[in-house]
């Protein structure tokens, strides 16, 4: 079976950051198979890379290497990591990137990527996707032992969690994601909703602070539900209560941006 | 041969979605070549990822399996079909978007999916691409027979066609398609120049009432023959009367849209 | 080992262009691996296509064809050529877009591509890269005799090279190149450090006329030695002197465009 290695990054596709990196790895591995999980992460946001990360790298193959690149601190003495869990393998910089998605799937070692053996002959100050995290992946891809790559990390970076106060009919929460079409995901899951008491067709008053947000609205199954331009709020693909409009972006309409928080009344 | 697979979306280069199809798709298939026709079709603009599949899909090596996924209506209960052409396979949702590619091609069946065999284990309200329309078609890719999928469909949606009342002299039509560069495509054919009289050389005068655009333009045979910011006319590389500024953008610079109506006058 | 064939146009990544191109070579070489170098080119700016070209050509392995399709002359006489180099093919137009690379890497042999059994049967004005380069590509995948195209080519046109005069502790030169995060590479080279007598933790001013910028900056290794929000002066991963934002985008807060002269001072 040809090995998969994704990409993750916030090099946009408009210049020769990424292909570069795929010629990198074509290059050692002729039989890589490369996907794009996207390159279109605003600049430095590692909490929407880790949240994209998490919500796409469990539907590949088993031995996947899924390598990130959102590294505002490359060059510095931030550490290059290398993470085996349970199914994959993840590469990138120890600034916590990683971690939601491979704690998710379960880790087995961290390695700081200290060998250069297994960099490029140059490594440059400002382009470590190139030179250490493609050759990196592609050596894994070859079936490179990953504690060949350095020494044990017991400390890696990590980005605060998701908190929610969840009580019946009212939860407190944030927007943790915003997606292509401006819905809004708030961090409260599907698991969340026998506590707070919310069933299909109840009423949901949606109040976000900074925006003075104040919203009735109904929580259905899917968009098709809602009338044209109607907001609603549902359990999405990624199982978070998501706010919508349908056929129109919650997020621009309303100038919602992640990190905003928001409180939820359930009404009967 | 690898089977190709092509996927054609409005979810954008920016979020999981995209790589979440594909993981699902190596997973089930390891040998599958994904190719992406484009991912940034605007929101539920059917009409454009309907153009842009039948102008893309024939070049594909014969087995493709074309997905598409511009589905205003998921989690409704919209149909999701999958078609077998003389060619091709299409899959997506029931709203007509497939059908101007297979039609073209040759319909030979068109099935309801129906089979949960061969759906994701849990079929979210909201993101069929990944849950139903990827691995239906890592399912074809791997030989599935489009009769197990389910029920046979008589009564497909279909969009409206192009419309065109042409003459001597003069032809009503839309604008069908703009592309990238800001070219609007009208509905008028090549086959429709004999009719129309319309010869190489000859000018046009180009009414577009929605805009108050009236222009005397030249029917060319490509961009580089007109004068830089030059408006002209010219048979496109899909066969259609095509307006367009050389190294300018036409539809940018007089406000027109696709579904704009346009008259042309041959003048000698 | 699986043929690479890298595209790099001006195409965008919303309309049926590049897909097309993709189906082309499959249909013609089922094992080609297509990568995508970036279809994001400004239109028709055959310099920032050049750049890029030569800053990845490099990473690809031996044997990779490049095309390029930034053509505003298609369907004039301009002509098409293929270039066979030490270790790569390259297929576009004749205006200088491959040249920065090809002779990077050394010319072989330059060939006008005049044979049309190598293109597709019905060759349109506006689409050469579907109708010739895409298959020009996949025959030479399929290890054709570049020769089997059409005559040599002596006088390929070129674009003017990177001009700089450099002494003691000044330079003048130009903006080559702006990446996506708004990073301005100059046409100084690392290779210039010496003569212009500039070191690490050096001060530079730095002069852009047309702009009335004048700035004084550190010279660092990379941004993250730098302040949030300050500008500074590095030496990028192609080896050219870059000034940057930490940050933030240096060419979108400054109103610099590629092509702009700038003057640097060392100052001890």
């Amino acid at each position: 079976m040809r090995p998969v290695i994704t990409l993750l990054t916030d090099f946009g596709y408009d210049s020769y950051f990424v292909p570069s990196m795929k010629g990198v790895i074509l290059s050692l591995n002729p039989e890589a198979v490369i996907i794009d999980i996207t390159h279109s992460i605003p600049q430095f946001n590692v909490h929407k890379a880790a949240f994209t990360l998490w919500a796409s790298y469990k539907y590949f193959p088993k031995g996947t290497i899924h390598v990130v690149v959102v590294d505002p601190g490359v060059g510095t003495s931030r550490r290059a990591i290398a993470i085996k869990t349970r199914n994959y393998y993840f590469v990138g910089p120890d600034n916590g990137v990683l971690m939601m998605a491979a704690e998710d799937d379960g880790i087995i070692d961290i390695r700081a990527i200290e060998n250069r053996d297994f960099m490029r002959p140059v490594v440059s100050s400002t382009f470590h996707g190139r030179d250490i995290f493609a050759p990196v992946a592609a050596y894994l891809s070859l079936g490179l032992d990953i504690t060949l790559l350095g020494s044990r990390v017991t400390d890696p970076a990590r980005l605060p969690g998701i908190t929610n106060r969840v009580s019946r009919n009212i939860a407190n929460s944030m927007i943790i994601y915003i997606d292509h079409f401006g819905n809004a995901y708030t961090g409260i899951r599907e698991s969340d909703l026998g506590v707070l008491g919310l069933k299909y067709g109840d009423e949901l008053r949606i109040v976000i602070p900074r925006r003075n947000t104040d919203l009735r609205v109904r929580f259905l199954r899917s968009y098709g539900y809602a009338g044209d331009g109607e907001v609603l709020a549902l359990i999405n693909s990624e199982g978070f209560l998501e706010l919508s409009i349908n056929r129109d972006n919650f997020a621009q309409k309303y100038g919602v941006v992640e990190g905003d928080e928001v409180t939820l009344f359930v009404i009967k």
